[in-house]
């Protein structure tokens, strides 16, 4: 074994007081599971703080209202400066209203995807008789390409300008070309697959 | 903001090919689950690879088998070095037979505690009438205090010297006085409570 040279988890612009909250949704089955979990992991920069879950319903229309009720748990006690999600749709066709979201919380969010954003999920919910779900995903800020050094990403922001965004998601690029926060909630949230949350 | 100075995750003294799988157990409730879950993380250096759980029982004896049949998960490729535990006794009782565990993975474990080590397992397995696993307990190797920046924690080991089990745990030593991939795995197991695996 080497000396011990002292690990660098990286402390960098955002000042202590702001805590990055990056959400995921967890794994489902169609047909199967009526609801499934949004995982949301609170960061200090990327030290891991505290992990939470909030039950949404697939297909279902209560993904802004599950994001709302996680950063204004008591347990985050108000320190959420920023929330990154893994794109704005869960659980299937339960579509994030990001406007809703910034309205009522004052927090901006940055979502991010590595795929190229389609109108595959439009399709999706024309073709599943949602019209009324149209209105928010084309009120939704659109996706804009980012190159980072791992690949071109596909963001979307809300509460602070493109330039801003940008340099949160670069600082952040460290394994993939979605921020490292992003790539943790990601394989963390699939711990959730096969769970159900049992009402007492 | 800062200009982005490149985020530097340690890639320390253990190979690229040198996983360490980090468990802990999912809380539960005394009385009222049968079971919980040991859950796995894997890392290479401070970097999570994966997540993955086992179902153990409350008070069981299937905690080691669990930890076999993870270290043994196809996932797992066969590339976990060290496993390092928060102690050796999960969901309640369910004692890992430390030895058993080496003797049919040839993989070293490293089990961690922030707590002064007491008898008071013994205690609670005698007054359960549960003296069968005594046994385990009294040939699991001792714990040893161990200095580090956060305080003093505790650790067994088998497989390696303490020397080498001790350079490991310094090096992982950031946040708090155990490694921080049991740090992470202890704050991501949380989001198991509540859950029950649904067989098929």
């Amino acid at each position: 074994m080497e000396k011990y040279k002292g690990p660098s988890i990286p402390r960098c612009g955002l000042s202590i007081k702001g805590r990055i909250l990056a959400v995921d949704d967890s794994p489902f089955e169609r047909g199967k599971d009526a609801d499934t979990f949004l995982v949301g992991i609170m960061f200090r920069d990327l030290v891991i703080e505290l992990s939470m879950k909030e039950r949404i319903s697939v297909d279902g229309d209560d993904s802004t209202e599950a994001l709302i009720r996680m950063v204004r748990s008591p347990k985050l006690r108000e320190e959420v400066r920023v929330v990154m999600s893994h794109g704005t749709t869960f659980a299937g066709l339960n579509v994030v209203d990001v406007s809703r979201f910034y309205e009522e919380t004052g927090i901006p969010l940055i979502a991010v995807t590595s795929k190229v954003p389609t109108n595959e999920i439009e399709r999706a919910i024309v073709s599943a008789g949602m019209i009324e779900k149209l209105e928010i995903v084309r009120r939704n800020p659109p996706y804009n390409p980012l190159r980072t050094p791992k690949g071109v990403c596909f963001y979307s922001t809300i509460g602070m300008s493109g330039d801003e965004a940008e340099r949160v998601i670069l600082r952040y690029i460290v394994e993939s070309k979605v921020p490292e926060q992003l790539r943790i909630v990601d394989i963390v949230s699939r711990l959730l697959a096969g769970c159900r949350y049992q009402v007492e």
